[in-house]
Parts: structure tokens; C-alpha cells; sequence
């Protein structure tokens, strides 16, 4: 059987995590890693070829690749990129801006639809997994309850709101859920959370020497929607201790549904994930979606989907009959 | 809109958590029940009509049920009753014997895809979400260990083997997870387990009067398959206390995996129930994949399936624009 094969596009934390994903998938091969940087300076882990921008649009590389995954950001990158692609590949992404899912899926499909690709789009663990549990759990129970936790784990996002803030040589935040505010959902409680009171954000700075301490610590914890609106802690360490706080960027989280049926009895689902590596697992979601998005194409699906429109089987590497025995 | 017709085929435990689910559920309706027991001595909470079995293949009703969710049990019910209802009807099921499960997949799908129908066989929780997320964490990680752990919660089938003994009134048995076990798997020691170092079983026996209370625990402690290669421990208790271990039938379990990706990184996805009602909760999973096995069919697909095949979007009752904002 031949393997389904895989470019990975953009080579940071993310894109060697799905690289590494891939050799551990029996039906999947890397054919190229595509990057905007110059090529011959990037030094990556497998002898695979890397290509620029321009030259992945051609016969040569349209032939030879299955399935693109998409590794860039979700600001910049993906929006501009993921269209592009979809003109001539499959792909899988990783975009995360909750609010903008709808109008970013709207832009993809279009362009896959018309080219006759399909693009999974917003896959990974948040959105990812998690929408999937949600939804599951919302659709079991429509008069449940579900809450999520993130952490504890380091927020990339606000890692870097520190580092932008100027006097920061480098900053890591850990996001950590209130363990009584899971406890009181377990329970059943059905509690109204105000932002502090589920999650405290924990921020690690390496200030640049001549700067105020007092100074960082309260705009840290001035700023809105990042800290403002939480118990936050500053500590200043070195830079030794930081790379260990950062480690290989741990993270994790809960899905807690709370349901009451009929008769007053109570049902809780609980979900969980405790990772090591952020990048790791996120790209092992994505490569193990990638074979769906291929799959789904040659069954003849084109256009923008979720992870919420793919069946499990798809996305594993069994035939029917195995995955029978494992039901 | 019109709502989905629902028909509940076998009005015990699992039949009355259904009917429950359906009233919970915005876009169904239970149009009637469907018994083989005497129509008249036969109570139900819901006004709708209760049909015999020889009428259910009738014109009208063929015409006006949407769907079966079919409720009877795994030994003798479904595996005569679901081909026969699949000759005109979707159905959902939850026959859960797992060895069986391929050769049971075979007959409903011969049927089914002969007459147009769809199954979704073998749905609830295990067989069912457990079997979701065990393959998911499988898809995503072909190298990763999953355990599964039953209870705390009421096993029918050992309670069963208990009441059917002689000698004894009635009996409940509890499966207890041992802790320790769970706790080695959550910090990704991938142990090997013999079955009695993963659960213990808690037997409560209301004895007959004129019994030997030695002579049955024995019996049960002896008991192969069941009891013999357990932590077993006999209470024998009354009819009071029994019913208060009985209580609605709680369970629950959990699903953890354990995966070690390229640079030794480990992660831990778990996902867990606890329910104080089993049959309740079973009632809504599949009364949930009975909308996708309706919608499903409507767009074509026929045969028998399994919860695997289905995407978690057909069993939501939101919108395709509503889901796309809870991704």
C-alpha cells in the first residue's frame, strides 16, 4: 500500500512536532517541508527537501503531495496561507482565533470548494478535541452544563503579551485552573465563574537590567484582558530558571459537562489532557486528521470542514474490520 | 420543523431512559413504544400509543416512525429483533456483547442495506463513547497504552450470575476500580495488569431463608469468568439495604491513555463518566445517535454502522452556522 503523503508548511514549534507525528504514523510518509525563511539556512531533523514559497505550486510538488499541514500562526499566517494552499492541496490547520472561526471556514471554503480540495480547519486540542467533547456532551444533554480549564501549562499568547511590553528580556506565563472551581463542577454545582475564579496566571520574567522591577509587576498586572482581569503573580528568576519553567512548553486542560436527567439524576463527563509538549500533541492531533482530509478527498468531499464533521474511523490508520473489534 | 419520530422498541430500564432523553431533546418527538408484553397491564409515563409487535410493520406505523431506538437485550433481543426492524426502519442500538460485535455488524448490515435502512449498532457508552475516544487516542498515537476502568457502578451481568445461583433472593454486585492502578496509568507507567489488580467486585446478597451463607459465598468467590479471578468480597445484607446499594443503577468509568512521543515527551488523555443513572445515561447517547442515524439516511447512507462512523455534527441538534461558533 502506498503512503499518504505529507508536506508540513512553516518549520517552527509546531511544524517539528507534526514532523515528528508523521514517522510515528505507519501509513504516512513527509515528502517536503515548505518554509518562507531561507532555505539554506534551515537545518531540519529528516532528509526531506525543503522548498520555498514559490516552487510548492508547481506540477512537480502538486503531483507529489497528499495533504498539506499547516503550521503557521493564526494571526498572519493562516488566514493568508491556508486559501492559497487550498487552491491546490488538502489541508489541515490549526487555527485558533475562536471569534474569527466562521468567517475565516467561509473564506477556505470558498476556495476549496471551487478547486475541489477539502481543508479541515481549526483542529488540534482548543479548538480541536475539546469543541469535539463539547459538542458531544451539549448533544447527549442539551440542558447540561460544560465548562472548560486550561492549564496548568504555559499561554503562548500571553507569554508573549509580556515579552512585547518592553524592560522584558523574556517572560513565560503559566496558566493554572482553581482546583475548588473544577471540584465545585465535578460536584454538579452548576457555579457562575467570574474570569479569576477558574483560572490564576502565574508570570516569569527576566527583566532587562536597567529596568524597575515595581514598574513590570504592575503593568503586567494592569493589563487589560491578559491580566487585569485575574489573580495574577509576577516573580522575577534568572534566565537558567526560566528555561525551565518554559521546559517543552507543558499544557493541558479539562472539559467538565454537569447534566441532570429526567428524574433528577446527575451525570458527569469529565475529559482531560496533561502533555508535556504543547507543539507535540497539537501536531499529532494534525497529522492524525491529515489522513482523514486526504480519505475524505478521494471519497470525493470538498470544501472547509471541523473536526465536528469527521467520523473517528477516518482518522485512524485500521481498516473496517479491525476498527469492529476495537468498538 | 418537523420533529424526528421516535419509537422506543422494549420498555425496561434502558426503554425508560430513552423515553426520558427524547422529552430533554428540542427536535424529537416519541410517537409510540412498542412491546411485546401484554398491551394492557403495560404502564408508561408518556401518552402515546403501545404497540405489539405484530403491528408495528404495519403501513401506518412504517409511515410514521422516523427512527427505532431499540431497547431490549443483548443475549436473545436484539440480535432477532434488529435485522427484522431494519427491513423498515432506521434503528440505533446498544448490543454490547464485544465479541460478538463483527459477526452481529454482518447481519444488521445485510439487512439493512438491502432495504435502505441505517443501524448505528453497538452505541452507549461502552460499547460506545469508550470506543470513540479509545480509537481516537489510538488514531492519534499509534504507540500509545489505553486502560479502560469499570465502576464504581452496578454490573448487571455479574449481578445476574449472582440471582441466578439458587439460594439467593436478589444480589447486586458493585465493580470497584482500583485506584493504585488507575493512579500507575496516569503517570504513564504503561503497567501490565492481571484483572484482579485493575477491579474488585463487592457482591450484596439477600439470601433465602433457609440457606447456608457459607455455601453461597463460596459459590460466588468460585464462580469462572465472573468472580474466580477477582478481589471478591460477600455482604449479605436485606432488602432494604439492597435497594439502597441498587439505587438507580450508578456507573461510570474511565478511559485513560498514555503516549510517549519522539523526544520522550509523555502525554495523558483521560475521559471519564460518572452517572447516577446507567440506563438514563445509555438512554440519551443513543437517543442523541438516533438523530444522526434520521439524518443520515435522509441523505442517502444505508447498511449498519457504528459510532465510529458517525460525525459528532450529526448527532447535534445546532445548526451548521451555531456549531461553527462552538468549534
Amino acid at each position: 500500500m502506498s503512503k499518504i503523503k505529507v508536506a508540513i508548511c512553516g518549520y517552527g514549534n509546531l511544524g517539528k512536532g507534526v514532523e515528528k507525528a508523521v514517522k510515528q504514523q505507519p501509513d504516512m510518509e513527509l515528502v517536503c517541508i515548505i518554509t518562507r525563511r531561507n532555505l539554506e539556512t534551515l537545518i531540519t531533523d529528516s532528509v526531506v527537501p525543503i522548498i520555498g514559497y514559490g516552487d510548492v505550486f508547481k506540477h512537480e510538488w502538486v503531483d507529489a503531495i497528499d495533504v498539506v499541514i499547516m503550521c503557521g500562526g493564526s494571526a498572519k499566517d493562516l488566514p493568508e496561507q491556508v486559501p492559497e494552499f487550498a487552491a491546490y492541496f488538502n489541508t489541515v490547520d490549526s487555527f485558533d482565533t475562536h471569534a474569527k472561526i466562521p468567517e475565516y471556514f467561509k473564506e477556505v471554503d470558498k476556495q476549496a470548494r471551487y478547486c475541489g480540495t477539502l481543508s479541515i480547519i481549526s483542529t488540534g486540542w482548543d479548538p480541536g478535541l475539546f469543541s469535539l467533547i463539547r459538542v458531544m456532551a451539549a448533544s447527549i444533554f442539551p440542558q447540561s452544563t460544560t465548562y472548560t480549564f486550561w492549564g496548568p501549562g504555559v499561554s503562548q499568547g500571553h507569554s508573549d503579551a509580556i515579552r512585547q511590553m518592553g524592560c522584558v528580556k523574556d517572560a513565560v506565563q503559566l496558566t493554572i485552573p482553581v482546583q475548588e472551581a473544577m471540584q465545585r463542577v465535578r460536584n454538579g454545582e452548576n457555579p457562575e465563574f467570574s474570569k479569576k475564579e477558574m483560572h490564576e496566571r502565574e508570570c516569569y520574567v527576566v527583566e532587562e537590567e536597567w529596568s524597575d522591577r515595581s514598574q513590570i509587576e504592575n503593568k503586567i498586572k494592569s493589563m487589560p484582558n491578559y491580566f487585569a482581569d485575574y489573580n495574577t503573580t509576577v516573580e522575577f528568576v534568572d534566565e537558567a530558571r526560566l528555561e525551565q519553567i518554559r521546559g517543552r512548553l507543558p499544557h493541558g486542560g479539562n472539559v467538565i459537562s454537569s447534566a441532570t436527567t429526567g428524574d433528577g439524576n446527575k451525570m458527569t463527563i469529565e475529559y482531560s489532557l496533561k502533555l508535556d509538549s504543547n507543539p507535540e500533541f497539537t501536531g499529532a492531533v494534525l497529522t492524525a486528521y491529515a489522513r482523514a482530509a486526504y480519505r475524505m478527498n478521494m471519497e470525493g468531499e470538498a470544501g472547509a470542514i471541523t473536526i465536528l464533521d469527521v467520523p473517528i474511523a477516518k482518522i485512524s490508520p485500521k481498516s473496517r474490520e479491525e476498527l469492529l473489534e476495537m468498538v
